[in-house]
Formats: structure tokens, sequence, C-alpha cells
């Protein structure tokens, strides 16, 4: 992307036009939504628009008792109250050795995955993700230049039979060790899938005797409707392999931009170091910090997990009723339903049609690192797949939009 | 840095050791400077306390009437508004063309420097800088692995003698033509020297002959005492060679972390495509399109202006009071002073002294891009310079921090 001499790129139509042409193949489904006004959204992670808390208490104190904090540089680590609550949210969760000093804050995990990219990234390197996987991901680690082992799921998640399969056969080909297993254990974007307990253990086994660290990606674990969860990898690490990231996107607000990396202290160290963007906001921060020590955060949590909850039902209701073809596990916690369509069907086609006639979803070939024809017994890139979040369309719009997509199946002649 | 296993570095001490080592060489002067409790402090760039805007009443309307947009994510490119309002103030700056599809909104302008390097540098890749040159940039820099060319600059700023001779050296050596001249054009950190118009105009035109583009980091150039300002290099670009980078950090507030690239909308087009951070903080922006919406930026900066005139002012009585054998350029705007001390003087040794004697500076070695034995005439590391940031102390803590210098400078018997 990068051969062509920078004057060219900059003058000559010849470098525009590939350049444009680059743009549109990268575009994020949210971006293309934005392309079909009006559409009902079944396509990003957005908040539902009236779950947004009410932020203005917390942003008077933070811009007035806290103004000296708040509207200046931060350090790189991020507030020490911020980062403590992180800590014991991190505890709450299992993790028995979580400090402040092993969190840095970032602006958002997308964030704190890009850091951790530059850190232990080099090009050629190859990482470990599933398929499929978080689509916003895929560009971050294309960047790197990086190559991927690309790794199933079943019911129970991450399929470790597959990935020690697949690293034999990496190792016996000469390849390098991975430099990091890529996953979202917790109602896994885009599938919903949660790991099993024994999942988890064997992977982390797998991860320690091969050398290879986890980025554990969690920004739904507490976006939970029922049963309970899982340690998360981070609390059953006992060879500091695991770096977790975590967001209060999905549990405050997305427009906050306040995630944070979890990590042995010289990662952090050297994430601090790395981290030249003048600190991460701190008038953000500190409307969490207040939003938190207000004690708001876990009543905003409730709620949040019993609106996403009726959401979920509204959309399998719909499902059921419209689409009875489509089939897909429920998940029991997190944003999104990942449907899978009658053989044959191609989502691309179905998620186009989808959107002129008023309905934004994201095709299933979105959610896959490696494009094109695929090895390791995957064949050719799925296309029976669609991600829909159930999370930002009010539970009317949910109906129609369910409505549209199954009326946009039937001309296509899908179902 | 990248070399070692990614295990031996989670797990083993012997990894630990020099990943904390490599961080303490890498430190900011903020940070150091936040391990000397209660310090005056000269050595940052934050704005002094009570010039930091009362932003509430902004952020009621951003967290109210606006919420839907603060709080959720936001589009890329950043808050039309906000850009909007960026194109329009670089069209009072004389940029004709300045459209806002041709401003992208970042973090900061530190992460607008690390888009425009993601998208320009390949490892080996040769920049040419200032000598010395804004430190935070290094090892934003320093993270893409390039090689440096370094030019001087004279009372008209960067040296467009020594820049043709060292391009021409350059290429007579075999290297590939630099990816971007990097420079600080207006109230340049940390000499404070302001280019000259026919600097400015052989400036473009040299990179537009070498195919060069040219990044004008512009954080200052409202910060005017007195004078009229130059044309900014991106109003005098015929050529669409110059990447302009803006903050508001200096503006309104540093802790929102708003600031923007101005640059031709392929490039635009690119970084838009590579922000993969879930866009930049609505919250933040809005609260500035109020503030600036309000008519309130105008009459801020008028405010800023007047009291840090004043501040450098002080500074400079203090200084010559107290330690008139150092010379200086007096800078008609921006935040710092660049001092010269006697020769011999190792101003390393002066800035640990004086921190333990309560006043942090910034010594002028942490201002090379290239560290070690100077190619180029340069020689030797200059040892005798010193940052002075005279915005963030107080009047009365200006003339204390300045009484100690002096005396820690008599202590060491400089002068």
């Amino acid at each position: 992307m990068k051969s062509k001499p920078v004057n060219e790129m900059l003058n000559s139509d010849s470098f525009v036009q590939p350049l444009l042409a680059g743009r549109a193949a990268h575009l994020s489904g949210r971006l293309q939504a934005a392309q079909g006004h009006g559409a009902i959204s079944f396509d990003s992670g957005h908040a539902c628009p009236d779950l947004l808390p009410d932020l203005t208490e917390e942003a008077m104190r933070a811009l007035g008792e806290h103004r000296s904090e708040t509207l200046q540089y931060s350090g790189r680590p991020g507030l020490p109250e911020m980062r403590d609550i992180i800590a014991g949210m991190l505890r709450e969760d299992g993790v028995v050795g979580a400090t402040p000093s092993r969190v840095i804050v970032v602006n958002g995990a997308k964030h704190g995955l890009d850091l951790l990219c530059h850190l232990l990234l080099d090009p050629g390197d190859t990482i470990v993700v599933t398929a499929p996987m978080y689509f916003t991901a895929i560009p971050i680690f294309r960047g790197f230049g990086v190559d991927y082992i690309e790794v199933g799921q079943d019911q129970e998640g991450l399929s470790v039979d597959e990935l020690e399969e697949a690293l034999k056969r990496h190792r016996s080909a000469g390849g390098k060790p991975p430099k990091f297993i890529y996953t979202v254990p917790d109602f896994h974007n885009p599938t919903g899938l949660t790991m099993s307990l024994r999942r988890r253990k064997d992977l982390l086994a797998i991860a320690a005797g091969n050398g290879i660290p986890v980025i554990e990606d969690s920004p739904y674990r507490r976006v939970r409707f029922e049963g309970t969860s899982e340690p998360s990898l981070a609390a059953l690490d006992e060879h500091g392999l695991v770096l977790g990231l975590g967001t209060f996107s999905k549990l405050v607000a997305p427009g906050l931009r306040v995630g944070w990396v979890f990590a042995p202290e010289p990662v952090i160290a050297r994430l601090i170091q790395m981290k030249t963007d003048g600190g991460s906001c701190p008038l953000t921060q500190r409307i969490v910090v207040e939003f938190c020590k207000a004690g708001r955060l876990a009543a905003h949590v409730q709620t949040v997990q019993g609106r996403y909850r009726e959401h979920r039902d509204r959309m399998i209701a719909a499902l059921a009723r419209d689409l009875p073809d489509v089939e897909y596990e429920v998940p029991m916690g997190g944003y999104y339903l990942w449907l899978r369509f009658p053989s044959g069907t191609d989502t691309d086609a179905l998620a186009a049609r989808a959107l002129e006639a008023g309905v934004s979803t994201i095709a299933g070939s979105r959610f896959y690192a490696k494009q094109g024809p695929r090895a390791g017994g995957h064949g050719e890139l799925p296309r029976r797949h669609m991600r829909l979040a159930y999370t930002h369309a009010s539970p009317r719009e949910i109906d129609e939009g369910i409505g549209i997509l199954a009326r946009t199946c039937r001309e296509l002649e899908l179902v």
C-alpha cells in the first residue's frame, strides 16, 4: 500500500483512484449503514438511544471541582481513580491479582488492541483468530501485515482441538510461533457464543505450552441476560499470558471512549511508554469515575441487561414468525444474533438488497480475517451467515426490520 | 525491541529488566516532572490552571439535547459541525481551499501525527526534522524505525540552505527521497522561532522540487503576543504538499483531546480508513463546537494571548535579573523560551539538580532526534540549551522558579 512515492500519491490522479478504491473495500459496516439514510439499524454496536444515561451531574462535577484535572493533559496510565475502579471490577470478576499498576486506560478497547499490536507484532508474524471474528479488529491486524491461523468454534466456543491441530501444522511447516491468540470468550462477536470452563482451561494450557499470549477482548461480559458467568481467562491465568481488553462502551456509553488494557506490569510499562497521544481524555475518565462512585454503574448495567434481553427476545420471536428457516444459537448475553441461512444463500447480496429496502445488516463474509479461498478445511469464504444486532433498534423497529429482511429474502427467492 | 519471543517477555525476569530500563529512557519530561512533587513547572505544555475555561454550559447542551450524538460512537471523520468550524478557521488563516472534506478530527495533534506516520512511513525511511525539534514527536517517529536528516534554524526559522545541502548529500549517497519534512513554523517548539515569509516560500519550493510533503504542526499559531502572522504553509501551498496538524489544546483546553489533520482529500480518505479507534470522542467535540458557536473561542484566545504575554515578560524580567549571562530569542508567541547557557554548561546535570531544588525544566539534549555523535556539522549532542515553558506557572512561581534555577547554576558554578 505504501510502495508508491508519496508525491505521486498526493498529486497524481493515478494514485488517487486506487486509493479511493481501496477505501471502499475497507469501510466498516457502520459507515456503510450511515449511507442507508433512515434504515433500521441491525448492523452496529451502538447503544439503544434511550438507554444512554444522563451524565450531566457527573459532567458538572468533572468540569467544576475537578477542572484542573479534566482540562489539562492527563498522565499516560490514566487517572489513578479510574485505574482503581477498573482493577476493582477485575477483582469482582475473580482476577485476584488485579492491581491498578496492571491497568492502562485507553481510548476504547480498539485503541488498546492497536497498542498491543504495536508492542507485539512485526510484519510477517502470525496470529491466531477465530473464524468468524470481530470484524473491526481485522483492519487493525491487517495494518501490521500479519498472517492468520483461523480456528472454528462450536457451542462450547473456540475449538481447542482445531487450535492444537493448526499449531502443529504451522510448526511442521516451519512457521514461527504465533505472536498471540485473539478471542472474545464472552458473547463472542459475531457468534454470541460463550466459551465453556473446560475450553477456557484447555485454551490456556495450550497457550502456556506453546508460549503464546492470549488477548481476551471482553466488551460484553457484563451484558448477560441469564445464567452465570464462567471465570474470565484472566481469572484462570496462572502464567501471566492473558492480555485483557475492556471498555465502558457497553456499560455506560460508547461515545466516552474509555477502555483499558489489563496485563502484567512490564507490559503495562511498555504500553505507557508507547502511548504518545497526550494521555487519554481525563474529562470522560472523570465522568466515568463519578458515575461509578455514585453507585450508578451496577444499576445501569442491570437496566441494560433487562432491556437488551427484551430486544433479543423480540428479535427471536420476529425471526420465528417471519424467517422460520433461519438457524442460530440463542446468545445468553451480548449484542448479536448470528444467523445461518439455508445452504446456497449469498448474504452479501441479501445485505445489499435489505439495505435498499430499509434495514442495515452485516453479511457474514465480513467477519473472516482471511479473504479468498481458504485452507485448513474451511473451504470457500462462508456466505450463508449474517450478523444482526438487536441492541440499537427499538422493539417496534425490530419487528419491522425482520419483516423487511423476510420480504427481501422472498424477493430473492432465498426462503 | 521486538526480537525476543513474546513469552519470554511476559514471563522471564531477563526480559522484564531491559524493558523497564528502556522505559526510563523514553519517559517524557512531563512524566519525570510528575515525580518532582510540588516542583514549579517550567517543563510542560500545560495550560495556566486559571485560564481553563468554564465549559459546564457547553457540556450541559452536549449531554442534554445532543445526547444521542455525544454518547454514541461517532463517525470516523469527526462531527460535521466540528469539521466545518475547523475548515472555517483554516480559511481565516488564508487557506482558500479549506473545506470540511479536507479535515479529519483526531484525538489531539499527536494522534494525527501518528496516523500520518502510519500512512506514509516504512521502516528504514528517512524524514527531515529540525534540530532541535518537538521532543514528543521523537518517540512517535522512532516507533516507525525512521532515519533522520536534521536541519538547523536561525532567526528566520528553518535553514533552507542547509536543507538543500542535506538533501543533495543524501541523494548523492544513494538515499531514497525523504518521506516528509516535519516542522513547527509558528513559535517553534522548543526554540520559539517563527519562519519568515521568504523561508516559507523557499521551503515549499524545495519540497515541491523534490516531491517531499511537508507536515506543518501548528499548535501555537494563534497564541501570538505581538506582530502579525505570516501565511501558514498550508495557505502558501500550491501543490497539495502540505499536511497540516492543528489542535484545540492551546486554544480551549488540552484535556479535551480534540485536534485535526488538514490534507488533500485522498489523504483524508485514507486516514479515515485507517482510523480504527471507534471515532474520536463526540462529547468533547460537541463541547468545542458549542464553545465556538457561542462565540467564546475568539474572546478566550485573546485572554490567553494577554495572559501568556504577561508570563513571558515576567520570565524575561526574572532572567535578566537572576541569570543575565543566559541568551535567548524573545518569542513573539507560543509557550517556550529556549535558553542558551554559557559554553561548557551541561544542562542535563543542571535540569536534574534544579528538579531536586524544586523547579522542573527540560534539558536541550532531549530535543534532538539523533542521539550520540552527530553528522552534518552538528558535532556532539548540544548540551548547553534548556527549554522553559512560561505558561503553566503563575507569575509569582515564575519569579521563584527562575530564582531557584539561578541558585542551582551558582551551586554548579555555571554562572
